[in-house]
């Protein structure tokens, strides 16, 4: 597996554009994106578990019934959420995109990000859908900047495989860096890739592939109403279709984790406000379920994460979490460590502080790329979260976000 | 029911004292408490549920076992938990204030607060056992100040009430600014009173009441693992003994009622860097444990948090957390309000938004006790939690707590 570039436009077929609509008022900003396969493809989806939900999930479900798409539309800066009108003007956006196109409006998947409850004006989006469709091409990049609300970074991967002698590619942007939690899949994430495969495999390794990856991620622990993450498989690489569960599955599995890990860390790291990736690696689990919940709630700790922040190592805080994540575990046999690229430290072992250097431990969390080991000595199973540290920034940009 | 002075000190018969013992570097702070009842009282705690536990709790759990204790020892500084010989320790506080006292080392409860995992030196308590029982007063302030760790304010409270003519009194003092859930008991609170009561009434009551208040405040989301909340009846009223669930039952219930709102409030307000007091009254539920889950679901969100913190009528962030609760309500009835000294203003209907005056709703949010107000309209049955902002302040609070 290499990693390549163009990102949403490295698979065969897969064109992209970003343009600035005038949903948002800053000018400089994008705030519309398109992504195109040539031939309609293979589709999965992954939908919030939030109760509320965006009205483009609706929409977006019933398009992608059928197991296929050919299209996805993506406005920032509106969440068409909580509006008495949200699902028309989210159907009136696959209209638009499927008229221009000259495709079936039933082909597209639609998301929306941003604020919720506020009515999203479709006339910025009827009045360009022209000029969307013209810069199509393969620039992956204005994709994964027209789907940005408060993200710094752009997020894009491609890799490219092997499937039984055949080169295929896989790529994806992603946006997300606040109101994410580890409960469901989580943020947008919009994939694409060559590779022929069956539908219905395709859904099985993108719901399995998100619950090591999306659904370990967590920047604030608010769960969107609008996360979804899909994929468009329109099998122009031309492999031999994969139809079950075989080597060639897996080689694509592997690269589908490969890339989705790519951009959870990549969402981590870009949390609001956050100056650093944490990752919680839980070992010697009774079970994977025990190893996640840990993992999980010690990544969402407000205590944990302004520890972090301040680089301290107040291992106390991450067995307290440990302590309330409601699974069963021996506390007397857990080990913690500090980890960063400037070494590992012991900090707590059969459940007690050990004595450590605390100017070592300081050097250490001074990094930007912590990782908290935990061994619980009962098992074997394991598991892995990723979060960053909470900040003053945190505090700023979600304290006015609307205006 | 009249509110009266001197919080744990209000009642017939009990004493208290808050002195620096040297458990803390910083010689203004007081860090030893001690309170006494003249007789043997009946004594009911409600715990932490966290797996880690504290290693007080299990001394205390073993003393009150019988239902009775006669003096209350706490500490701040230091939580005297994941240490190895923490019982030993705490064990040891018992003894030093019984032997000081005269008093069996089984009739005292036993509480610290404070860093977790690093020992506690007994020394310093040790030296100054005598001092500390030397001091005993009537000061309440002394022990609600001796018990603070990054609390701002001293927090008690006392009220003498009438029960069948007879005047009883009851008092507290509370503890907690940071590491609080309302998944459990939260934070430390000790409550005094000289009414006559058998002990599982009393244990009834303070269970029950708990859970309409202490267990309603959200801080930070982390549940600590030394929280307690404990109380004497000395029954030195001498009121008839409450011995069923009378209507003198309920005169002390609602009296314990008001003395705990008051000090939940209190530590909300209170709440790690927190410039606001938040109160989400949820009404028109289904059930009270429905009520119950989407107010402290809402008090607990970061993003609501940050929100309020800047004054911002972002009610799409409370129904987006009405919507990850886990509960299952009809989003389309939800009608949310804000409300301070200032007004009221509606903010959604019908679980969309509707227009509102943002100027309004600003100088309504700028107050420093905001509620939140959501009528599910689906049910009569209602709940309130308490809890604060989200600010830069509790960043850096937490950010180096340690050093």
């Amino acid at each position: 597996m290499n990693i390549i570039t163009n990102g949403i436009c490295a698979a065969k077929g897969f064109k992209g554009a970003g343009i600035h609509c005038g949903i948002r008022k800053n000018r400089s900003k994008k705030d519309l994106a398109l992504i195109v396969s040539e031939k309609k493809a293979s589709a999965a989806c992954v939908y919030t578990t939030n109760l509320v939900k965006g009205a483009p999930i609706y929409v977006t479900k019933k398009n992608v019934a059928d197991g296929y798409a050919q299209a996805i539309i993506c406005n920032s800066g509106n969440a068409n959420t909580c509006n008495a009108n949200g699902q028309e003007i989210a159907k009136k956006m696959c209209e638009l995109v499927a008229k221009e196109l000259k495709i079936s409006s039933e082909d597209i998947i639609v998301a929306s990000t941003g604020v919720i409850g506020e009515p999203l004006n479709i006339k910025p989006i009827e009045d360009n859908i022209n000029v969307l469709v013209d810069s199509l091409g393969y620039d992956s990049s204005s994709v994964a900047h027209a789907i940005m609300t408060t993200d710094l970074v752009e997020k894009e991967i491609a890799v490219s495989f092997e499937i039984s002698g055949v080169t295929c590619r896989l790529g994806g942007v992603a946006k997300g860096s606040g109101m994410i939690n580890p409960n469901m899949a989580t943020m947008l994430v919009f994939l694409t890739t060559d590779v022929n495969i069956e539908t219905e495999l395709l859904q099985k390794a993108l719901l399995d592939a998100t619950n090591d990856t999306f659904n370990m991620v967590s920047v604030d622990g608010d769960t969107s109403t609008n996360d979804m993450v899909s994929i468009l498989a329109n099998g122009m690489a031309d492999n031999k279709k994969i139809g079950i569960c075989d080597s060639d599955y897996k080689t694509f599995f592997n690269a589908l984790v490969y890339v989705m890990t790519h951009l959870s860390k990549a969402i981590a790291k870009d949390g609001e406000g956050a100056t650093k990736l944490l990752e919680c690696n839980v070992v010697n689990a009774p079970t994977i379920e025990i190893a996640r919940i840990i993992a999980k709630k010690v990544i969402s700790s407000s205590l944990v994460k302004t520890a972090m922040f301040g680089s301290d190592a107040n291992w106390g805080r991450i067995l307290c979490a440990i302590g309330y994540s409601g699974v069963d575990v021996e506390i007397g046999l857990i080990e913690v460590k500090f980890e960063s690229s400037k070494g590992e430290i012991l900090v707590c072992q059969n459940g007690a502080g050990v004595h450590f250097d605390e100017a070592i431990a300081k050097t250490i969390l001074q990094e930007d790329y912590i990782k908290i080991n935990i061994s619980l000595n009962q098992g074997d199973k394991k598991a892995t979260a990723w979060g960053c540290d909470l900040t003053y920034d945190y505090v700023k940009i979600n304290g006015d976000y609307r205006s």
